[in-house]
């Protein structure tokens, strides 16, 4: 193929993946970002659970969270072949109730993430304490899914960072304002929140979150070896490893484009996370941060193609370290004139309701 | 007089604030610090409140922080002079009771603070609310000192380098290692919990201190007017204004060396202030940060000439602002040869068993 150039604007996971696995297929790549890699990627846990986060009615989410985590391991190898850059650190989840109503959920998310041949496994007190003893004594129930690992999401961007480098991406440190004005053959949009001020018809929209990154000190609680996660006073809150300590997340408000660490924040991450690791005060906070994830009505990303010329890459949500891989062979597979199948879910004009506009209809003006 | 050379050992603002005046006085000053500036003065609240911490039988304590307080205008106004900072952040102080216990010990300070000619005025629940409305309706009684101002410790620190510079003073960037081998006329040790390690039998150890900064978000509730100090679960807890938010202090553990900040402590301070302003949450949590504050092991500083080149200034525990305009002339007393009667009860020696070292022994081998 003669090589073409392709703008990639966003510099977060997704847009230095695919800027970077583009350029290794032939592309002349140029990506755009004010500030690369310091925005939602740089605030992620890393936690890839679409398994232990899967529930009834919500087949679209695990299908596709499920196909991104399946390509996990190829594209890890991949990063680390071209970079040296090992992401993974930890890789199993438990998932952990406090009460009995989180406990008949676990085995609610148990039998329907199974009936889709998934196994996760229903673990007692007992079990609990024998995978990770530091955890509360308030704790009931788990549920344990080997096959849901964890990545460090600022060590997954310093890899992109350096194999983007080595495949000869162009790095320009520049907003961009306007597609239109960006001469290229191909353009992907990649860059978050952010996406609908360049396509404002784009259904996302900022969702902020805070996260604790902790560090372990001598004589505290040791780290714990898989994610944890759980829900506190109706809250999700989780914990990841790190290799130093952990990371804890993470609040959720509508905010706007509000990245302010609140008081009140802090302050619920904190009790949260030590309902589930006591041990956990004495921990040292070493960084609170916020970042503005792209969420979607559905909780599905915004994925695929826009105009001969545009492909859209944004709307990952809380997911964008788990989707980036599928997002990536989705994007590669736009760009190559045969779209993938599994990313037809997330399908960029499935709101709109004109007919015409929108494959997934199955009837004239029919809405979904 | 004849121009003779001083060195100054720990740049915070006591080793500032004396190098300034010195070098005012005629001195030429050396002030050797390898992050000037950057130490528990860096951490500190800025709370000026002899009268309203005070306690019987901590007469010797009172006197001192007392008289310190009556240097402040003067010092501040040299200050504002000397450079055009301006370090007032609040004019009073106001202590509140959340129980019938603390209730009563607000009356036992306002009865005992009171017999010294101090006027603290005791206030009920309305009275409190009248004053500052946004404080929890827990809040029964308060204790308002209308002499007890605050300062913003880094305006002070920025004025006090500016100060400094206008005076002639030379900084440099390097740690002390050894007195003996600086060749100064003078030398005043002023590094705080680090004093130690130059003047090994010196009865001075790191306080840690752990403080939060709260930056006002539009919509949350006002700042207070005044300093608020309380006591929460046991524990003290003070709340700075600042020009865009608060200061919320502060932690204290005897822990060595050690500026991390646990979660555990910022867990603490957040319920604490919470307690007293119930819309902190709204704030954002702009900076947590932890000092090694130098301790002694009566609450008075280590204050004077400790041989014939040789005066010592530190041990200020908590009160290190506090403490800075009667210190700087108790030093500059020193140097001239007239100390001065207010600083007697900070002697360095008076923890020295040996009679002839100890001034405030009364009787050969008596002890206090």
């Amino acid at each position: 193929m003669a090589v073409t150039t392709l703008g990639v604007v966003g510099g977060g996971a997704i847009g230095q993946a695919v800027a970077w696995r583009a350029a290794e297929a032939g592309w002349s790549v140029t990506l755009f970002d004010p500030a690369i890699g310091s925005g939602a990627s740089w605030v992620a846990g890393g936690m890839l659970a679409p398994l232990s986060e899967g529930w009834p009615g919500e087949e679209r989410v695990l299908e596709f969270g499920a196909a991104s985590l399946a390509r996990w391991p190829d594209f890890a190898a991949r990063l680390r072949t071209a970079t040296g850059v090992e992401v993974f650190v930890a890789d199993e989840t438990l998932t952990v109730a406090l009460d009995a109503a989180d406990a008949a959920d676990l085995r609610t998310i148990a039998d329907w993430v199974g009936g889709y041949g998934h196994d996760l496994r229903v673990l007692d007190r007992a079990g609990v304490r024998a995978l990770e003893p530091a955890l509360a004594r308030t704790v009931r129930a788990g549920l344990l899914a080997t096959g849901e690992p964890a990545i460090d999401n600022r060590r997954l961007l310093e890899g992109l960072r350096k194999a983007c480098a080595a495949a000869g991406v162009q790095v320009r440190a520049e907003a961009v304002e306007d597609l239109d004005q960006l001469e290229f053959d191909q353009i992907v949009l990649a860059a978050g929140a952010a996406s609908a001020r360049l396509l404002p018809d784009l259904p996302v929209r900022p969702v902020k979150g805070e996260i604790l990154r902790l560090r372990h000190r001598p004589g505290a609680t040791p780290v714990p070896r898989r994610v944890i996660r759980a829900r506190v006073h109706g809250r999700p809150v989780y914990l990841v490893p790190r290799g130093d300590g952990i990371v804890v997340g993470a609040t959720q408000y509508e905010a706007g484009f509000d990245t302010t660490v609140t008081v009140g924040g802090v302050r619920d991450l904190i009790a949260d996370a030590e309902a589930i690791l006591p041990g956990i005060a004495e921990y040292e906070l070493s960084e609170a941060i916020a970042g503005s994830r792209p969420g979607t009505p559905d909780n599905l990303p915004l994925l695929g193609r826009r105009t001969d010329r545009i492909v859209v890459a944004t709307g990952h949500g809380r997911n964008g370290m788990l989707t980036t891989p599928l997002t990536v062979d989705a994007v590669l597979g736009e760009l190559a004139g045969s779209p993938l199948p599994e990313a037809r879910s997330a399908d960029p004009q499935r709101f709109t309701t004109t007919p015409s506009a929108s494959p997934l209809s199955s009837a004239p003006g029919g809405t979904r």
